[in-house]
């Protein structure tokens, strides 16, 4: 089977298995289920990390190049690997969603928007997960509730940091790296596109302001050809100069 | 009545009962005031209330298109059904004065700068009103005054966040987070128009050295044409270009 | 007497001032000198003071048009009138010597750097003055030594804000807001233009692929009509585009 | 000798250098080391010291214009006296690496990103050590343990800024003003690279809507001039404009 046969087939299935995930991991971070309940969470859990697994193992086996696969996929094999990088698993669905929104024709900016607003949320809300798993076991720990975890994840991610709240713990500071790192990259872009669309909601914009694009410039050197060809042919000379294309 | 007429009509009155629902809001929070004045404040507020709904139900009547008006003012529904949001109903005020300076012929950074001012004073003004209203009556929070809210909330927008001040009720919290997502962009566009007016102040600006604009290409594409009628007619080959109006 | 005039004539003295004025308000907050050195400064601070009311009367008094003057200088009026607002004095220097700089030819980016450190650093080092002044002798304050006030000034201008000093009572708050407001705009300027400069040392620069400027266009619609002018009188039609020049 | 052989033979043992400088360093902050432990960082710090002091000399009197040099690399010179300024040492090697990389022709961004987070996390480390060393033997100090310094420095970095841990000593504030002032510069960069990454992954981009280059334009122009090759001899009027190639 061809990598992209195999990724056309696990497609749905992935995307079902993360949301199934993060909606087990958050059962059992935020309420701490117990007989029964603690039971199905566990199972679903241990069912989408096989589902992972498996998906990995297949795309290594059947990957033509395997060896330059394999470095280039560390992140994956770290994310099946190690337990505590599990809620990672669902940056892997945002990478795919993003795979399905580029062949949808949606306007630009509310694409931007709506895909950094969701994957801001995601990470807010994992990285929140996460946080109260590492923290609320520690002693001289403060974030001992989702509530507070979440809202934590939030001053953390707009760089505000009230300091009301901070990991203690090695686990619980790397979770707040990762957040600070990939988060704030996010925000950056929504702050732009929400920037950018307020300022055209109080402005409006005027397109013959807006800088020159590339494939007009383009348009007017085809232009020039036509003139060019009706003078005759092509000039010999001058004809070394960097390609429009670049 | 047409949509267009209605919107005519009602333009000074929302003005005028956002301003009133301003000052009667504040009013009410800051000095908690009791008997007569108590009585005025909550006519008023209950007033500008009315006028709202109406508002939002005519509108709802005469829209063309019924279920797509309704689909895309949930914004304005929730604003009038649901009393925490109250204080956003002034954004409606922001989103009408924008239309009306979009007809005014002023520069454009300066129109900016004060537009985005007056929306982070609003916008800061608002939030400290509705987390000192929430925040008050917990019995662990830290901001009881409106001079630590008003404060707290320029902290806030600022992304400074000393920590001296945050608010710990789930409203309270929610208003915090609306202030972040809405507030930071805000003020990113001030700082922008702030940074490139100092700049200029500073350094002065060489038009030769801006970015060309779509504008100027198309002007030197038309001057092309004009170069090419003069050769004979248009050629008949390589015109699928993309268009310079994209 | 001209305004132009009297500007070049007291060019150096306003400097002069500002500086003694810096020394004279730094030394009077940072030592609280008693005796013959509480006389002198405080002696300093007068003569500036009347320095700048003269400046301000004469200018008002030579001015053109008088009434649109006094409305674009209100400004100059309060730092005049107020004495809370003394430390803002320096503002007008750093304007003087804005346009000083903008008469050397030195290379643009440095200029900017270092005229945008200067400001950051004056800012702060003023911020730090006046919310000394303002903070010490409040009970619950715990901003007490110079030291801790301009560590404080970094601080906030960076927006970092670790809480560890904030100021409590009213003046003080508002001397970091306008810290905040102003100095953030600088901050941002001076990190562009650091983050320019060490793009530029890591990556090098091919001018080939920066965006065109507005000038390059111009020469290219100045070599169209060469060719034009070549082929005959200007063709009557299709000149009512929008001008290069805009 | 010439200053470029210098730098050539000089260029493998200051990487090396610098490397064995931050493993002694590193090492004598983070455990105490004593006893023959002790004696072998403080040899490698003495060495590694040297080797700077004597690169320093050497550059200096070889250099073609030396009162010129010596301004130029004043700051080398604090690095080598100061000892306290030590750490800065391997600002130095960066700068060296960075010219290393100039010649490697990977893409753009990666090489932006990898730089970019290198200089970010060294900077971050050795801000963290300074600070250690710095606060440990302060009374009042809250930065104890390379953990805390190491998240300190990074919560710094990002403008944070919880205050769970901040520098008291002068020296501390110091280590955190640089590491503000040139870090967050870094960081901004990373962020804006990361984010446009994110932004190219999440829309895809089309060449023909970036904005032209001076590259495209110049191309245009020489396709100008081979027509007006054809139709003649260069017209003696309008070629007094601004050359493109400025």
């Amino acid at each position: 089977m061809s990598e992209e046969r195999w990724e056309k087939l696990t497609y749905w299935p992935l995307i079902i298995a993360s949301v199934l995930f993060i909606v087990a991991y958050s059962w059992q971070v935020i309420s701490v289920p117990t007989g029964m309940a603690e039971t199905v969470t566990r199972f679903v859990m241990f069912a989408t990390w096989a589902f992972f697994a498996v998906d990995y193992v297949v795309r290594l086996t059947i990957a033509r190049e395997r060896r330059r696969w394999f470095f280039r996929h560390l992140f994956d094999l770290a994310v099946v690997l190690i337990p505590a990088m599990r809620p990672l698993r669902l940056l892997k669905a945002l990478t795919v969603i993003a795979a399905l929104q580029r062949t949808a024709g949606a306007a630009l900016r509310s694409r931007i928007a709506i895909y950094g607003a969701g994957a801001a949320l995601t990470l807010i809300w994992m990285a929140a997960l996460a946080v109260l798993e590492a923290e609320r076991p520690a002693p001289d720990s403060n974030i001992h509730t989702f509530s507070d975890a979440f809202w934590w994840a939030f001053v953390t991610i707009t760089t505000v940091g009230y300091g009301d709240f901070y990991p203690v713990t090695s686990w619980g500071r790397t979770v707040a790296v990762l957040l600070m790192t990939g988060g704030i990259a996010v925000v950056s872009i929504v702050t732009a596109t929400v920037s950018s669309w307020v300022l055209e909601k109080a402005v409006g914009d005027d397109d013959d302001q807006e800088p020159a694009t590339r494939g007009q410039v383009r348009q007017v050197a085809r232009q020039i050809t036509d003139v060019a060809a009706r003078l005759g042919e092509a000039p010999p000379e001058r004809r070394d100069g960097p390609s429009l294309g670049s």
